[in-house]
């Protein structure tokens, strides 16, 4: 009785701790499966990450390009305006030169005299 | 002999197998810590992807905004270009007249023939 309790205990240890272990096992590789899927989508979002890196940079070298683009733009409307600016000023100089002339043309006496100042010979 | 051996093996599988059963629950605590690392690790690249689209979405909208901004420009020099065109036509046309009424002023017989023309009395 005494032999057969200690030889059975040991045997009931034995396969408790057998089907312990085989449970381990299994939960091992279960884990190490979890670790290898989350190590394979960490690449993933790494890779992710470089792309979104990589498109931020070109799109910034684009809008830097489209800054200095616009900046050229503003000096050359400024050149635009000051042309304008002095082919008005021209223009109002021109308008007044020539009614003065008209005027001069359409006032015989004062074109006489003009003409007398300017030593020319009224016609006969 | 054959007791003791019998009594012996099965002491023996079961310091073993405890053994194992120890390291099979260490190495289950130490990848259970590497997944957790790993999660928090994904969870801040999650935020790194959240961050940085973002970022490529508002450097998007400003570069649409300096597009559409310099389209603008573009019309307006247009714009700016005819204004001066029309100045520049404008501005011949006047220079002409002018040399036309200069001319007409320096040569008597055509101004007196133009005022014929006009129905002024010449001044005698």
């Amino acid at each position: 009785q005494g032999l057969e309790d200690g030889a059975r205990l040991p045997c009931l240890d034995i396969e408790k701790l057998r089907g312990e272990n085989n449970t381990l096992r299994e939960e091992q590789q279960r884990l190490k499966k979890v670790i290898e899927k989350q190590h394979r989508m960490m690449e993933q979002l790494g890779s992710q990450i470089q792309a979104l890196e990589e498109q931020i940079s070109q799109e910034e070298s684009s809008s830097q390009a489209l800054r200095e683009e616009s900046l050229a733009k503003d000096q050359n409307v400024l050149e635009l305006h000051t042309a304008m600016k002095e082919l008005s000023a021209q223009n109002q100089e021109l308008i007044e030169q020539n009614l003065t002339l008209q005027e001069q043309m359409s006032d015989p006496e004062q074109m006489i005299s003009n003409q007398a100042s300017s030593g020319l010979q009224p016609a006969g």
